[in-house]
């Protein structure tokens, strides 16, 4: 497993959890933790045991943004990292990958496993960008949204201006840009940005918990086909979105998990479904 | 009034009720019983007495999904009669239909009346379907929904991976489809995939009073046009939905309906409207 | 400062405010006020003091919708008036005004600054479409709204049936199309349409503090940015988006509002930024 210098890894049973590494920073993001969190992202699609992963935080903070210390001070030595991991990505890289999803983190759309933000405490900034583009967001009660770019005199970043008004209407959107308030988690979830709301302290384990009650019910395959389904359908036509589907389901009920799930019903057992085998 | 196996088909004042009537199967979808609603709703879109249509299921539950064991059983005979049934359709067919709306049960899209669904009880698989393309779901406090494709290995089937992200977003639609967990109605109504929460045992008569009033105050034109207006626009850009709107804004004020409407107000009197006339 | 005849205009540091000012016909829309709304908006987009501009009704209403006794009435005047301010708007006009809004109250979408509904009352027709095409609503816990189309045999106009899904979701806006029945605060906060709940009579000063608040900690060039984002990229692909947003990010980091915002923090003390000059 790969030693990491800002992040820890760990897979455990079929859920990976990358951790932000440094609380002292409050989990600041510098260009190496990006870029070894895109290696770990890497790894984990290529890990066969694995079903998903959780995003999270080391200590009170889940991430407070870009690193401002760090942003002159990025050695070469971490540019070169950073280069290596980006020609690693591209080894690993999916074939069928959209071309929206070529930037960051927009590229978290395009993985072909779930990702569960754990927003363990404040998410500011890059941070709130990286989990707004998880597939869910489990919040912990006491953690804090904010958005950060308006203060410092910037346009909406990272693919925000796109994916919050999806998640939580184009008016949210705007409250939450504009204002950059801090917003506690019980709103955050009335507007539809958290998905679950997690007992103090308890948003990592609750996702990983998650996941793995997905690994005990649900095909890999019909994860990672219903993740590329639901985020292309939200910019086709019906028609267009039901005429690729078919073609998919056609390839679906000719697999051999399709009949593993009408067994394992029709016997009252647990699936076993093949494990998702990514070149 | 035809006379159907599967359904019950009623009409009581202005309001059409199909009731899925296989209650000793939770009213699982045999394809007669799909070729059968699909006539019911073209029965109900010519009888210019009726002003929308509720769907629900008979015993306790809505409707468990495909039943399995017609799956192979499918009589020759059925099959027949299915085609008959697209026939007549075809023959009652909307000459205006969007192209969008060619699929089942998407073409529940294309009606020119409102389809309510009353989510009475277990509601899943083709069933959650069903009731994800009705224009608005009154669904019993007790009720449940469930997903169930990803526990067949399969993907998200029947346009629910277009449908489902644009009435709860995409995070909770990846949560329906992906974990296939039943979701309480409160949940549901939470995320917006319930419009009303009803008393157990009364989703279907709240629907159906629902469209009552609807047939007292409003015109069944409008009603026609506002369910075009909004599905259609969904995928269009604001300039092209208003160029469209100001053609159908010049027709609406030449029409009869609106000179009653202003009169009927001004007179402060119930409106009289025209009934819908479908060729 | 303009004279004008149905609208109140008033500046108070950083906040402009519309009050909708004909109390006895609960603030009806004329042709004439449309015109003095417009031209009021233009002003208050030229006014580099103004960071936005709250738009509420006099009395217990915010805007009962057109004004059913002027429509016959409209004088050759006011015709004229309107030709002037159609005039004057063309001389403000936004060179870099999407396409999509050039109707009414579409062009809102269009405005650089923040449009914030305050609405005190009730808010039906054409005054519910412009609370509606507003960025947010600030909303009385006692105030309704009311479609009123439906009723009228009307279609969805003013373009809510492309706004209204995109706020409440597809099923909420034919529920309120459809039925034209009296929403509360309550409900319409809960579908995603009003964005706060006001104590009683405070929706006004509740809005003017939020826009005076953004004052406060926001660079204008942020705000105009931002809502131009948002509301295009509705309509876009994320790669699209993301394509012309790396642009927007390039200029503004070589805009002073950065160095400000970032040695503003840096410093502990509130940003002064550059007001916005609209040409």
């Amino acid at each position: 497993m790969t030693d990491y210098a800002e992040i820890l890894y760990e897979v455990e049973g079929a859920v990976a959890t990358i951790t932000l590494n440094r609380p002292e920073a409050l989990n600041a993001l510098t260009s190496l933790t990006q870029a070894e969190v895109r290696h770990a992202l890497a790894a984990s699609e290529r890990d066969a045991a694995v079903i998903g992963t959780v995003l999270t935080g080391a200590g009170r903070g889940f991430c407070s943004g870009v690193d401002m210390n760090a942003l002159g001070k990025m050695s070469e030595a971490g540019r070169l990292l950073s280069d290596r991991y980006e020609h690693l990505q591209a080894e690993a890289g999916n074939p069928d990958a959209d071309p929206n999803y070529q930037g960051s983190p927009t590229y978290f759309l395009g993985l072909r496993k779930p990702l569960v933000a754990a927003v363990n405490g404040v998410c500011a900034g890059l941070g709130f960008s990286y989990a707004t583009f998880c597939d869910m967001r489990f919040m912990d009660r006491e953690a804090r949204i904010v958005s950060s770019f308006a203060p410092r005199g910037l346009v909406a970043e990272h693919g925000t201006s796109w994916m919050l008004p999806r998640l939580v209407g184009p008016s949210n959107a705007l409250d939450i840009l504009w204002s950059s308030r801090r917003i506690e988690a019980e709103e955050a979830h009335r507007m539809g940005w958290a998905n679950r709301l997690c007992e103090p302290g308890q948003a990592a384990q609750t996702a990983q918990a998650y996941l793995r009650s997905l690994a005990g019910t649900s095909a890999p395959y019909s994860l990672m086909m219903m993740k590329k389904q639901v985020w292309r359908h939200l910019s086709r036509e019906l028609g267009d979105a039901m005429g690729e589907t078919s073609r998919w389901i056609e390839e679906s009920l000719a697999r051999a998990d399709f009949k593993e799930g009408v067994a394992s019903f029709v016997e009252r057992r647990p699936p076993r479904f093949a494990k998702l085998q990514v070149e």
